[in-house]
């Protein structure tokens, strides 16, 4: 059994604090439950009975051990009838009321306290501060908006920090006719957060496709975890939001940091989720998850026939410019459509003008195609011309590529046609913009099921782990040999007749640089001396770096390098973020690339595919093909640099920040140019 | 009187082509038009009368020159009636059929046939390959699609190239139960193109709001000017493809070609209008624009009030994400709301947590204050916590702000509060990213009616045009300091003896170059002498030019300049679009950069602001902020030469393209280091 199947799917249920006032919470959850198939005991000292419920004066008073206690008491109450709740044996508990973590450090204490009685107890705490959930299979409503069970029960499962976003979307979710298995928010998370309750969807039978909405979270790294899971069983739909300046609000709302929204969105859909912006995303994906899922594939290919082009310029256009593949037709199928429709553009998409009698025809020309993994078919709502019911009926059987059906008029005279499409398995939209974007997810997701996770390697385990101490130049080009990144030929001086006899042995012309831990701007103290290429040169190279005033090293080191050729110049980071854990970026290198952020984020450890693909999706990935005349640059080895100095920020947390500034990519190999490691 | 008014509000109608067979156009365009309140003349020879209308064998045996001849006939019959049309006195004509420009060479002529006989008579055409259109406010249902006129009477004027996206757009604003005045298609557009069909509704009294949904243009520069004086009367929204690669595709459609994405969406924009990327963007716009607008506002400030954090974070978040300000409240307004609500979070948004009695003072408080120019309102539907009407009631009269109200509910169970506070004048929207594209949508408004056209100016004009050549890097750097960008000093030489005495007259070290129209990579044949100090150096570097294979000039030229400090490098350009006609463009200077891409593009000529808002655009604008130590970048000397660039291609069509490449941007003044003219 899993551990939150007590809190989801209770089949008794005790409500601290049930009152007969009905402007109370107390009163709203204890009516939201009336019709609960379980055991509902209302705890009230003072009265008998609520809404023909027995009353009990205290939880200890009810004569079984409760799955589930429900807190509708002030906060400041709640950490005492949790300890209650604990010893009368409940296998967990919900609070509603706000005024604990997300309000100040007052509030932090008592949450404090909440999770220290959880934890003596062994039960699981939802919220505090939140709406709390309903679970349309199970007929629980344990919240104090009574009305959602208007819902029709469904398969979207639904996690959300914000009660206010679980009913907006739940809102939007009924308006379009869909269903709800379970809706939860998680409120501060204190105990059950998105992480779990989303471990608890992905084995509901119930739940078909998951959403979630978040701001922040503790825990980054276990949410990741569970999406990889959970998305293998069913898609995984993520609203989150930091694209702007919301982090002060968002902290004020549940007491969640926001931290990096590019790492929690890659990290997410590194992980198999499909991370959306807005909510109609959500609810288009929603709508057609509900449905349909492609299979895993590096690029599925959508087809497109059309009874109209415009709605379809609509829906090409937005889908080809987020990346979506509508592929060229293979010369059969263009040859069998060209003999149905002589006159027409057949291409991706198939334009037929109007929908003619050959329609169906098309339709499975383009489906027995093998570069086509789902269709789409747009014809506006004209009765007389196609009736897309007779259409799926006719190909019913034939192909079992999955279909998407678009169309356009009054919402009263497609109402019909939608619905009847649905029930044949067609997932239909009114609006291009929603089928496009409902199509992107269902690409984004096969897509993201290709995502392996990396291998975690330790070549240092046999080692003491790094030190707390931020290493030279040296020290930290020594580790990237090791894990295999090449590093120029070089040697460490500690007076000018070590640097002379190590420069007679280098390749000319050197590069010279002064060698301090203590020193992370080299350049900007004229401790980096280029283009030295006799001994004369390197004399006044070393006399001018030892003009740099002594740090704490109190010696003066140099390092001497072969000086390396031109290249595509990248800049490979690792980091160690305190929600997500490991990860890595890659970025464009040069100051107007720096400027300009051109960067790409994961979590480490990542597979080579990972980290090849985080190199091709900067915006300059140009310059790896050949820019201007300049040859290729060896993406695979950058990928292999990504991937090894992701195995090693993961197997030693202890290291903080690797940043290598630049790397030079070259037609074959790398070599990184500089390197910092802080530990 | 509107030269198109006798197309879009006709008196007396013609339908050529008319029919008694159901499933014809000829029928079902004299079906929509059944209802017409003017004199329609059903054209038939063979039948006497056609739905109760008496029909005419030819139109010139019509008694009376008729305001709108409909043309429902193939396009190879075309022409011939057209020209019959126009014998007859006809003011304009309608042609539904395809099978002209947009289907190859035979087509095209059939079109230059149609244009022909148009101009011999002075007739205005829409279409052909168009669905045509409805005069909601006259009743003229000039189409195949009756239906259409269930939509309501309203505002908003729609002109769509495509007949579906006609169709579509409407069917999505009757869904939300907004009306129409007048809806067009413009098809191929051979005589009324969309820019005509925009005039016409600018100056339409029934028109609050026009929207556009187009492919491509052919005379862009038109509809630019055009939008420039319909947005000051109404605003303007501009749906368009091209994001993606729909070019071939569009052209199958209406003929017409794409042209550059990024220069027609800024050319729009920069013209007043709001350009929007999906189809619920523009119902949104459609939506909002139907009921408010707000005052042109260089930055004007969105101010939000909401009963609930989670939707107002994914509003917040869309807005700032996008550039919207939701500026900080003033230390009055805070202080004024901290007495009414002492435990909220009262910064930008204001959130109440749940809606209490102080929501209306919180309102007004925020109202008051001057850096609010909009409010957005917030609260999940609960009739028994708020109700907006008496909210909207009590605050009315006190603010002349325009409000939007956002909720969240059942369909059925909002759709009542949603009407009133419409009726109110205040803007209802029950999802999130709805109302947020609607307040990006007024903002956006606001914010491009501050965009002035630039002054066009012409130093040239008392002398003959530029030639038909290309200019070498001497003569186009004499070109940039007529018009007043800054170069570096130079002498141009022919022999190495001139070449010594300017050199010992210029300011050391110094760069040399060929100097040769026909060599436009200098750098990579080696035409590029850097830091050149001495003699010495001066003549190997005249040998190493000299050693560059002769082009067509046959002669040896050198340019000889005092090299440039090192500075923040930008490039700037100029090129004559077909469509579009004068623009610039800026983009971030240095390999990497060029490669991402990283330009911002505009139509001249241009104000300063327009220009200084280019280069703030810019991704890597940081580098002008003092990046990294860096001194701050003279940003407005760099605007003053876009402008110059933008007035010179302006004053001279006959310059085909120029590029400065790079220019270097100082703490004071820039430096135009290379030049290239292409007339």
């Amino acid at each position: 059994m899993h551990a939150l199947e007590h809190l989801f799917n209770p089949k008794s249920i005790a409500v601290i604090g049930a009152s007969l006032d009905e402007y109370k919470a107390g009163y709203q959850v204890v009516f939201s439950l009336k019709d609960f198939p379980g055991r509902l005991y209302p705890v009230n000292p003072k009265v008998d009975s609520i809404l023909g419920f027995k009353t009990y004066p205290n939880i200890t008073a009810i004569p079984e051990k409760i799955d589930l206690a429900l807190l509708t008491i002030p906060a400041a109450a709640c950490p005492d009838a949790v300890e209650e709740a604990g010893r009368a044996g409940a296998a967990s508990v919900m609070i509603i009321s706000g005024g604990f973590a997300e309000s100040g450090e007052a509030g932090k204490q008592l949450q404090e306290r909440l999770m220290a009685a959880c934890r003596t107890y062994g039960m699981r705490l939802l919220g505090p501060n939140t709406a709390g959930y309903a679970n349309f299979h199970a007929a629980v409503s344990a919240n104090f908006t009574p009305w959602i069970m208007e819902i029709k029960r469904g398969g979207i499962g639904l996690i959300s920090q914000s009660g206010a976003m679980t009913f907006t979307i739940s809102s939007l979710l009924h308006a379009r006719k869909l269903g709800l298995s379970i809706a939860t928010g998680t409120g501060n998370g204190a105990d059950v957060d998105p992480a779990d309750a989303l471990d608890y969807l992905a084995q509901h039978s119930g739940t078909k496709v998951i959403l979630l909405y978040f701001e922040g979270i503790a825990n980054g790294r276990r949410l990741y975890e569970v999406v990889r899971k959970a998305a293998k069983q069913k898609p995984v739909v993520i609203l989150t939001v930091g694209k702007g300046n919301v982090a002060e609000f968002a902290a004020s709302h549940t007491g969640n940091l926001m931290g990096s929204y590019a790492l929690k969105c890659a990290a997410l859909s590194q992980a198999g989720a499909v991370v959306v912006e807005t909510v109609d995303e959500l609810i288009d994906a929603a709508a057609v998850f509900s449905q349909i899922r492609l299979e895993p594939k590096d690029e599925p290919g959508v087809g497109l026939l059309t009874g109209q082009a415009g709605p379809s310029m609509i829906m090409t256009d937005y889908l080809r410019s987020r990346g979506v593949v509508l592929p060229e037709l293979g010369k059969t199928t263009v040859e069998k459509i060209r003999k149905l429709l002589p006159m027409s553009y057949i291409k991706n998409p198939v334009d037929t003008t109007r929908p003619g009698p050959s329609f169906p025809e098309v339709f499975q020309a383009m489906a027995d195609d093998p570069v086509i993994d789902m269709l789409m078919i747009f014809a506006i709502h004209e009765p007389a011309v196609i009736d897309p019911v007779s259409l799926f009926e006719r190909v019913k059987g034939k192909t079992r590529k999955p279909v998407l059906f678009v169309t356009a008029g009054f919402p009263d005279a497609v109402a019909g046609t939608v619905e009847a499409v649905e029930k044949m398995g067609v997932p239909a939209f009114t609006s291009p913009n929603s089928a496009a974007r409902a199509a992107a997810a269902l690409v984004h997701d096969a897509k993201a099921a290709c995502s392996h996770p990396g291998e975690a390697v330790d070549l240092f385990k046999e080692e003491p782990p790094f030190e707390n101490k931020t290493f030279n130049e040296g020290e930290a080009k020594d580790i990237l040999d090791r894990i295999g990144i090449p590093t120029p030929t070089r040697a460490v001086c500690v007076d000018h007749e070590e640097a002379l006899r190590a420069f007679r042995t280098l390749r000319k012309p050197c590069v010279v640089k002064v060698l301090d831990s203590a020193i992370s701007h080299k350049t900007e103290v004229g401790g980096v001396q280029l283009n030295i290429s006799n001994e004369d040169a390197l004399l006044k190279a070393l006399q001018r770096i030892d003009k740099i005033q002594k740090t704490r090293d109190n010696r003066r080191q140099y390092l001497i390098e072969e000086m390396a050729e031109s290249g595509v110049e990248i800049l490979l980071g690792a980091r160690n973020d305190p929600s997500f854990g490991p990860s890595v970026m890659v970025g464009m290198g040069g100051v107007a690339a720096e400027a300009i952020g051109d960067t790409s984020i994961r979590l480490a450890p990542l597979s080579v595919g990972e980290a090849k693909a985080m190199l091709l999706e900067l915006k300059g990935r140009r310059l790896f093909e050949g820019w201007r005349g300049s040859p290729q640059a060896d993406v695979d080895s950058a990928a292999e640099a990504i991937v090894e100095i992701g195995q090693l920020i993961s197997a030693h947390p202890e290291i903080r920040e690797i940043d290598l500034n630049p790397v030079r990519v070259y037609e074959k190999g790398i070599l990184a140019l500089d390197a910092l490691f802080i530990c």
